[in-house]
This record gives C-alpha cells, structure tokens and sequence, in this order.
C-alpha cells in the first residue's frame, strides 16, 4: 500500500506534467501518474489538447507493457471522465488496463463528462478523491468554473487612467497605457479561446483583434473575435481577415450569447469592450475576472471605462475582492474577481504587497 | 581633520534628530550635531517647531561649556538660517560661538532665511555643502516644495471605486472605503496644516474636518479647515465647531489663494474635494501630491471623483508617476506625484511591486 506523502508527491508531479497542456479549448488540461504497487513511477501522461488522447490513456501508452498497469495506483488531477468523445471514456481504459486504484484531486463537473469515479468504483477499483484538490481547482479555476457554469469563463478587460477614463473629451485615447501592458494584453488574448467586442468598438476602432507579439508579429493561438451587436461589422473591417474567421451577434442577451459560445467549446472569453459592452457584462452580472488596467494620467470628461451597471444606490454597489496588483512599466494591472469562495486564481501574478 | 566617513555619519545622525521634529507647521524639520575638532560628538540638538529654537541653537546649548564649540565643526541637515524671527540668526550664533566649519546637506530656499552659507563663509568659517544631498532632500521635500514654489505643498486626496466613482446615482456613499483606509485620512489629515474643502462639500456632507483616533478622539495636531465657495458654510456646520477655527474665501483663484495659506505660515495643504475643488486644483496645475484610495466596487453612473479638469486631446492628458501603491485592508492606496526630478518621497509606504 502506497503512503500519502508517496501519493501526494505523485499529484504534485500530475499537475506539473497537467501544465505542459495548452491551456485553451474545450478541454481541461490534465496530468495522470501511473504508480506500481511499490511506489514506483511507471508511466506518466498529459492531455495535449482536444483531439488527442486524455491524459490517463497517455500515461497508460507510456507503460513499458501492458502488463505493468495490473494492480498499479493512477493519480490523475481531474476525475477520470466517462463520456465517449473523439476518445473512449478513460474510465473504460483504466478498468481494461487492470488499474485497482485511482486518486484524483478534484472532481469533473461536466454534465457528459462526470460519474468516472461511480464506475470506477462500480468495477472494483479503490477511487480516492480530494489529493490536492486546491492546487488543482485553482490551477483549473477557469476552465471547472466555465464548466460548472455552462458558459465561458469571463474576464473583463479595460483601460483607463487613474480618474477611470478611456478616452479625452474629443475621443483620442492613443497609448494611455503602455507598450508593457498592451504586450501583456496580447499574451491574455492568446490565453483565451474567443475575444468580446461590441459593435461600436469595431466602428470606432477597427481592431483587428489578433494576439500579437512584440514585432507585431501573430502569436501561436489565436482567439476567435466575437462581436455583439445590431449592426453588422462593416465590409472592411480588419476584422474581417482574421486567422479565425469572426462570430457575430445581434442577440442583447448576453447569457444566450455566452451559452452558445460554450456550445461551441469556447470555456474562455476575453471581454474587450468598449464601455456599453463592459457595462452591461458588470450589470448582467456575468464576469469572473476583472483585469482593469489603470495609466498614471488624468483625462477628466465623459469618456468612461464603465457606464450605467444598474447601480441606484450604494448598497447595492458591485463589490469585487482584488485578487493582484501589478507594475506593468508606468502602469498598474489591478485583478479582481466578485466576491465569493477565495480560490487562488492561478495567474502568475505575484501576491499584493501589504503594508497596513 | 575630520574625515568624510566621520561627517556622514555625523549627517545621518543630524537627519535622525531632525525627524523628532513636527512635520508640520512653518518650520522645517532640522537636526544638528557638533563634533570636536578629534571627531567626538559633543553637542546634539534638533529643532522642536516653531517659537523653540533652532537645531544649531539647541545643540550649541547641548555642549558642556560654551568653549567647547571653539574650533569644533556644526554637521547640520539644512544651511543654517540667515534670519531674525522669533530667534536670532543661526549663522550668527554658530560664529559667535566659534564654530570654524560648517557642513549642510542642501540649501535653504526661503526668501527670508537664504543667505546663511554667505554669512558664515565672509565670517571665515569653512562651509562645506552638500553631504547626504538626497536623504535630505526627501526628508524635507514636503517643506522644501512649499518654500521653493512660496505656496502650501498640495496633497489632493480622492477615494472612488475601480470606476473612479465616489457615490451611488442617488448621492449615497457611505462605507465606500474601508475602516483601514478612512483611519489612514485622518492620519494625513493631522500631518497638514490645513484641509480644503469645497462649499459643495460642506453642504452635502457637514464633515467635522477633525483629525480622528480609531475611537473618535481628536488626534494631537489638527490643521486647520480652509473651505472654498462662494457660498458661506451653514451657521450650525459641525465645521464651525472646529478646534483650529475656520478660513473661508470666495475667490475662485487656488493660487492667490495657496498663496494667503503660505502666508498664514501653512506649508502642507490636504485638499478633500469634492470633485468640483479637486478638478481645479489638477486643471491649475497646483497638485504635488496625489492619494488616491481606490475601493474594490464599481458603482457606474455620473458621480466621479474627477470632472473637467481641461483636457480636450489626449496629448494633453494630465500625465504623473505613481510612487506607491499600498493595500489598506480590501482597499488600494494609489500615491502618484507630477513628472519631473523623481525625488524620492518621505512617505513611509513600502515600495511598488514589480511582477513585469
């Protein structure tokens, strides 16, 4: 029988092999350790993203035989799923494979998904759950919670200065923030699986709404750009040649929208704005994390990051808990979530410095 | 002859004494240490606020006998005063004395008191300026801003929501701001000499303008409350009830009257808002300080810290540099400052993470 401290230390390597997956589409990034019966590491896997094999049946592809997964321990950071999609249920493959005990850190929330545990233990495997389980609910805190929600995860992204406005009185707002925050902007759109924009940004902007390097140059996963509202985006906007094409939407019903991007496979959105938009994501209620840039400048007017949430009275204020605070060259990137359980996030933001 | 590592430490010495001083009032915070012509520290003294001597005084009174000075070298942190006030000039007393040398850290700016490097030089005595220039001149920045621009430095304090808003819709505001933070105001407000405020405020809020202890209790100092309008303050305003009294002008021009404060012998103003006052301080450039406490809520709505402030393009944006930024409680502190020599402030924050 393998100690907790051995099992632990198995998770811990689980998660690490779970982060060498891409982080973005539909499926969660997992890590899976095959232990013998003697504590030994005989196999290790990860998911490499959709359409490849999960990280189970990876770890068991890495055994030296087939042989070697009878009686042996599978630690795996996500519960073993159930469901048959481009792959069999992983279930099905650790039962096959002769697996008597399998650990995992957290539980599937999805709906085709869960119940691998029930049949694990239905077929006569030891199943113990909860080993790290808050490393590996943080370290999958957006994608458990798109899926617990059933719509993308949100992150709301804005812009201003110190006084909270994105643009002066005559509506020039060129580089308020600087190059280290616009780079770290692109990175987030390449960590994300869809961008969010309104009409009148498109209008407005022209963006093209691509995730790009330092040299302008495309990064290596590009968001799909949404854009929501009544009027079209027009002929020739840039964003019409991006890499991955363009959704549109003239639905005002922002948790229809999100649910048919979920329906998609988009467990991530990228909320870009401009104000109405923004306004009306904070109002709905539908944003999970909050990256609010602020530049060291004050513009006064009436160009502001965020209009009208529904807010009457100050009562009724949306109340966020600052999860980081960030120098980015002379700016700050302040994170925060709505309030609610404290789950790490698992950004690689260092803490808030404290002084009180 | 003394060497230069033994009058540096005699310097940093001199800056420890002076910080036992009053930051506030018209008198500069000044330390003074006295070494024999073998290096001994004979005499100490520092300044302790306005009608009590001099630093170079008290310690020319600390030595054990009057001859001790006799050759002996002055280390003081500002350039001994040239000025007949309340007390006679120091430059005078320290050649009366017999002082044969005379080292400062930096330069006194006022128009009255200049002119004491001269006097002690055409005395003959050796005057050597310049020793820990920088620690000195954060150490008195806030004083040494005031007497150089011959008005009240300006610390224009805001608190508002992620959106920059400062109230609901409907005006309510209350408890935007937590406890740690509403402490940390009264604690700047009794390091002032004076809190401005606009008639606005004085008649939506009816503040006391005390400076308060964690239980209510009037704090040592309290600056004094300047109120700002046309209108008078209400005849029953808890502000009339103030313990320093109260000034009201009507005059729209914060420079002339800044320049009335400075004469008053008022060298830190604290200014309060609301909006209206605080827009026309940044919209007149008369800003040296900014603390601006940032909630972690959004309200939304047309209530904001910060209106017209005379921007119109956004190359005319009121561009600063953030100095600090500090968690109090669940709230951010933001200190930020106008561009220019980045001389390091005397603000006992910690410094600014950097995670870039």
């Amino acid at each position: 029988m393998l100690n907790a401290a051995e099992v632990e230390t198995a998770m811990r390597r689980a998660l690490a092999l779970a982060a060498r997956g891409p982080a973005i589409g539909p499926n969660p990034r997992v890590g899976c350790v095959i232990l013998s019966a003697g504590g030994a590491v005989i196999g290790e896997g990860w998911h490499r993203g959709a359409g490849t094999v999960h990280a189970e049946v990876a770890a068991l592809n890495s055994l030296p035989n087939p042989d070697a997964a009878r009686g042996a321990t599978a630690v795996v950071t996500l519960e073993p799923c159930n469901h048959t999609g481009r792959t069999g249920p992983c279930s099905d493959a650790l039962i096959a494979a002769g697996i008597t005990r399998v650990v995992y850190a957290v539980a599937d929330p999805g709906d085709d998904s869960r119940g691998g545990a029930s049949r694990l233990a239905g077929a006569g495997v030891v199943v113990e759950a909860g080993v790290l389980e808050n490393e590996a609910e943080a370290f999958l805190h957006t994608w458990l919670t798109s899926v617990r929600l059933e719509r993308p995860f949100v992150t709301l992204k804005w812009a201003s200065t110190l006084d909270g406005r994105t643009a002066a009185a005559d509506g020039t707002s060129r580089w308020i923030t600087g190059t280290a925050s616009r780079q770290r902007v692109h990175e987030q759109r390449a960590a994300s699986d869809a961008i969010i924009v309104g009409t009148g940004t498109v209008l407005a902007d022209d963006p093209a709404l691509t995730a790009r390097g330092d040299a302008g140059e495309l990064l290596g996963h590009q968001p799909i750009p949404v854009v929501v509202g009544e009027r079209p985006a027009p002929a020739g906007a840039r964003l019409r040649a991006h890499p991955r094409g363009l959704i549109e939407t003239s639905s005002r019903d922002l948790a229809a929208v999100l649910s048919g991007l979920f329906e998609l496979g988009i467990r991530h959105a990228f909320v870009e704005g401009g104000p109405t938009l923004a306004s009306a994501f904070v109002a709905a209620g539908l944003v999970d994390e909050y990256l609010i840039y602020l530049a060291p400048s004050l513009l006064g007017g009436d160009r502001l990051a965020i209009g009208d949430i529904g807010v009457g009275t100050i009562g009724e204020a949306r109340r966020l808990r600052i999860t980081s605070v960030e120098q980015l060259g002379d700016d700050l990137l302040i994170t925060a979530a709505p309030p609610g359980p404290v789950t790490p996030l698992s950004h690689p933001t260092g803490p808030l410095e404290r002084n009180a």
